[in-house]
């Protein structure tokens, strides 16, 4: 069976970044199945690229390798991590990257499997690296070349010592206090869909008619299943397909509609 | 050899939910190849992804699974399809998407290979699909499991029972009144030259040089091969590579110089 | 080992078109594993497209298989070219997009192997093309079905005659008075960096930190390592990974901030 290896980074769906990446893999493991999780995370933006890897790693089988290439620092001292978690393998920059895919509790009812142990390298073992590493393209000249020894068999004590903590940035945990859940747009997916960090099985218990959901002056009453429940150009609220709780506007786009993005306060009033 | 699955939908160049689907795929059947048609769709455009995937699918060798998935109304009533047609199989959901596929006719000259028989299914066996289906994301969870079975060696009957007709959209026709051939732009293509519906097979017969192709007040005189046939700058008109009429300008948009779109008139007149 | 082929085009990232030579090359050699190397080359841009292979390929394996359809002539008397160098395969149109992987010196310092013996042929023989062949699309038609049977084992030779000059532009190298350095900006990445034609291997023995950049009127005084080496929003200049000079602004872009792209003047003072 062909290792899988996933590659998401800020390089734009236009550039030849990612290709080089492929090429080097290919070079060492041409037995790679390599797919694109996206090339278009916003430049530089970490905890975007986070909230997508944790919410598309799920899909993937067993022994997977994500590769995660957002790295504002590249160059620098920060660390290159390997983390085993839930059965797959994580290559990313020390930057808060893999806060999610490693915390998945943070995103509850996101569909995570069952965790398993956990265990993180930092990856410093040149003799898997290219030669002649560049300053400013770690992606090409060290991640492809680790992700294809992985895929090769090797294991990740091979490329450095343990990690015991990581960088984390803090991820914005929806709260409750009895009466009303307070979340906010956590991601704005390309059909402008507003995804919270309001988990899905936070609502699980109650109606789902009986919600009533707050963003931006807007008020959404009880929960749909689809779109199309609700006439085109009108406001939805719905459990989404990575377990979160989600706001749209059916056959148009609610980021733009309500002038909403990542950060916008969502307040969901449970009536009793 | 590697059975091929094709991906069509409008979820964005930069969004994960692609990756999410071959995912679940090579969880399924780790052999398929997975090709992208494209992941551009204008959002909820059903006619352009049909007229898409009909200009695409005869490049494919026979066996190729087909996964169309534009589908405003997922998670609705509506039905979702397993067409076999030409030696090829079809996903998509009832709703018009596989209107030019099964009815190749309609873009005659387009090269479309010999149909061959037709059968289509509705998609209804819940064994195939992933547990817990969402509903907002059957590209994911029924879609792309169902591929991997079909691509694994399941057969299209056991997916659910056959259908015997399905939705359609009224696909514009080019009118013929013996002297002049009266169409419309069907298909913007990515440098902007225009697609029509007037097929190459229906000029076929008449001198190139004698045909006048009028379209927004511009006339084109002849037919010509290549674009570097007219100068830099200059309209031309030709049989493109889907078999269809095409208007363009050399080396510039013809879509933006004329103002030209979907369903903007084009007129043929046959100079006797 | 499967054979890989390589995508380079200005069909743009929406586009069918590179799906349909995909589906046509795995026609002919299902074991193909094809890898896009772009297709977002602004349209017709044989120049950038040059520089996108140049600078890409040596990251590929012996033996890749390279095609490139940058092709405003399609369908004239312009020729297509295979060509063997530096122990890969190039299939291109005869008009400059072969410049620099054929003359891999004019980017010296770019991170080229070895070159090899060079043997370029001209592609005419019709028993490999596709049947009915369009006028606009030979990319599907020409290239895919050479590029299969190339990667299935078919010798250049089998194609058409050697071919002993080809088309060639004029790529500009940059200029060494003693003193200073002058060379210009030849592509602005997906992050707006900007890369110049100015070879790190001329500025090898410098002492990187009594150099200065000047580009615009801004000043730039070292060589940097990493983007971070500076504030956010601070310019830098560096040996970036294609083994040019680059100038980039941290976390920003260069080519936004200074108003810069192809063909801005870059001058390089040598602190004695």
């Amino acid at each position: 069976m062909a290792p899988i290896i996933t590659l998401l980074t800020d390089f734009g769906v236009e550039s030849t970044y990612p290709a080089q990446m492929k090429g080097v893999i290919l070079g060492r493991c041409p037995a790679a199945n390599i797919v694109d999780i996206s090339h278009g995370v916003p430049p530089h933006d970490v905890r975007t690229a986070a909230f997508m890897l944790a919410a598309t790693a799920p899909a993937f089988p067993q022994g997977t390798i994500h590769v995660a290439v957002v790295d504002p620092q590249v160059g620098s001292q920060r660390r290159i991590l390997a983390a085993e978690a839930g059965g797959c393998v994580y290559l990313a920059p020390d930057n808060g990257l893999l806060t999610l895919v490693t915390h998945r509790d943070l995103i509850r009812g996101a569909g995570a499997s069952a965790q398993g142990p956990m265990r993180i390298f930092s990856v410093e073992n040149e003799f898997f690296f290219r030669t002649d590493v560049s300053s400013t393209f770690h992606g090409r000249d060290i991640f492809a070349p680790v992700a294809a020894a992985i895929a090769d068999g090797a294991e990740l004590e091979d490329f450095g010592p343990p990690v015991s903590s990581i960088e984390r940035f803090d991820f914005p945990l929806a709260e409750h206090d009895g009466c009303n859940i307070t979340g906010r747009v956590v991601y704005v997916d390309t059909f402008g869909n507003l995804v919270t960090n309001i988990g899905g099985c936070i609502l699980a218990h109650r109606d789902p008619l009986r919600l009533e959901i707050h963003i931006l002056g807007a008020v959404i009453h009880g929960l749909s299943r689809a779109y199309s429940d609700v006439p085109a150009g009108a406001l939805l609220a719905y459990i989404g397909s990575a377990g979160l709780l989600e706001i749209a506007v059916n056959r148009q786009s609610a980021g733009t509609r309500l002038g909403a993005g990542d950060g916008t306060p969502v307040k969901v009033g449970l009536v009793p």
